[in-house]
């Protein structure tokens, strides 16, 4: 079997604050295309891999929900991958997976169960596996369905709204008769919020230097669901704006991900005042769903009633700034690398 | 009908940071005993008040799930008191009762729906119901059962563990087989917790430098539930050693209620990193559990496997030192203030 370089994305080494392009460097490594012999898993293509938020927590060293990188392993997160060898009966050459693979060209993969089979159709391109329909589709399904109870007319606040989550919550409050407003860092994704994904207003939080009084003037009757994702300030804010029963799902911490020493939240008492829950969830939690989510979704992007906006950076080598760019606000809409369209 | 001269507990104006006894004034009116025509009210004679830490917040002109106390009324609480005179078909003279009433010797009372009515037996202080058999104790059992589906073997931690409700939390935890250890203010406390209320272990976190080292060293395991009544630096240390799906039911947080600027809260981010669900909440909107909670306690009470300590002050002349002495932690139990005892 043929030796290929394999081109890799690896972190130099554990990050403090924020992460940059530097941190990480490609470089390649020689790979025979062939599974170990009695190996259970798989030899996978990659094809398309998923910049998320939570990688950053990767790249520190200590404890969390997922491990820590290895600096001398090429880093690992979502992507979509064509099976060209396979030791599981379930999965045959050239059949399409999303899952964790490696920043890499090619990966042996030592066990599938974290693999998704994708039965591919031609109405949705296959990046979409990295985001709407992969674990972000999923995050914003269980953050916002499973978490929240939402109902009809409730008063939906979503930070980070133009991100691979954030614009999906928005669009299934929507979808459901919730009104909806929605914040993000640029102009170009404000607009995109209200003309593109339906919200019924947004804003820029950087413009905004009193986040309390601009939450007053978009929810002047208080917030029900607030889908976190950025933390700190805004947090607090929103603890000063919610009703009664308001429910906090914590997806995410993204502007105290990279401060030495998170900022404080001193409006907790609002949690009592307000009858509030918050609770963070994991969406690994919530796979066996998975199924169901797809039967949920996939009517309503065939119709078009759910749009996805994608920024697509083209080849590995982009890889280390896309998933940098996360923590600048770079990206419009969920960041995806190509490392190879087939 | 005869006019009484009517013993009251005004406050005097709305108080910043820590209360005082001399906020607080107690003078008397002149009350005729007689419910005003076509009352559906009741006359009562106040035989039991309650301290509660909630009436801090109602001793501040601010928005909270409480009114304010009106500074040129008698404040009010929850209390036992006795019917003298009622309107409502469903209450007759000499009926004893617990709810919302005022701090004075005699109340009318305009609306009864907040009245439980009393079945009293000798086997239990009528002053219980101002605790164990009251708000307090409704407290301990929504905010343990119903917002934590406690298991056995989990690991609990209560602060503010003597008081009205803590003691009961521990207990309840103790009942069904968790590992509980709590922490007070004082020796004496530490005491009572270990040896009448027989937690696991105990603390006084006024001797605790470092509340995240004394965590780790009382739960190496780390903490499945934490009863949270206090808030601040130690639901800060809290965040630091939860486990995995931790539940926080948020029933007070008594360490912030006297701040002007509330502590803040920097390690949030382990909410999402354990998937902890952290939980406001109001007694009041379960008052409808309250015969399932009396089947459940009542038992428990007369088998003398549950404990309850009281700290009673007497004459309301007393109320004012004993309110503000919750907040610096002086009453050891559930403080009661006795008007009369019949």
């Amino acid at each position: 079997m043929a030796e290929v370089r394999n081109k890799q994305v690896i972190l130099k080494d554990y990050v403090r604050g924020y992460p940059k392009e530097s941190d990480m460097i490609v470089t390649s490594s020689t790979l025979k295309l062939k599974l170990p012999e009695g190996s259970k898993g798989v030899l996978v293509k990659n094809l398309y891999l998923s910049c998320d938020p939570y990688m950053r927590g990767r790249m520190s060293y200590r404890d969390s929900y997922v491990d820590s990188f290895n600096p001398a392993s090429p880093i690992s997160g979502y992507g979509v991958s064509k099976v060209l060898e396979s030791g599981d009966p379930n999965l045959k050459e050239g059949d399409l997976v999303w899952g964790m693979t490696g920043w890499e060209e090619y990966s042996i993969l030592n066990a599938t169960q974290g693999l998704f089979k994708i039965h591919h159709s031609d109405h949705v391109p296959l990046s979409y596996y990295t985001g709407i329909l992969g674990m972000p589709g999923m995050t914003a399904y269980v953050g916002f369905y499973e978490l929240c109870s939402p109902k009809k007319g409730e008063y939906v606040y979503v930070s980070a709204a133009s991100g691979a989550v954030g614009q999906l919550v928005g669009q299934f409050a929507k979808l459901l008769g919730c009104y909806v407003v929605g914040s993000a860092g640029s102009k170009e994704k404000v607009d995109l919020l209200k003309d593109k994904f339906g919200f019924d207003d947004a804003f820029n939080y950087k413009e905004e230097p009193d986040l309390d009084a601009a939450l007053k003037r978009y929810f002047p009757e208080g917030i029900d669901i607030y889908f976190e994702n950025v933390g700190g300030k805004m947090l607090n804010a929103v603890l000063l704006n919610v009703r009664n029963h308001a429910r906090i799902p914590v997806c995410g911490m993204i502007s105290q991900y990279n401060l030495e020493k998170p900022e404080g939240v001193h409006n907790l008492v609002q949690v009592i005042v307000r009858q509030v829950r918050m609770e963070g969830f994991v969406v690994g939690d919530y796979y066996h769903l998975y199924p169901k989510f797809l039967e949920f979704i996939m009517p309503d992007i065939r119709q078009g009633n759910i749009e996805y906006v994608e920024d697509i950076a083209e080849g590995l080598e982009s890889g280390p700034a896309a998933l940098v760019g996360l923590f600048s606000g770079r990206n419009v809409g969920k960041q995806v690398v190509v490392v190879s369209r087939d």
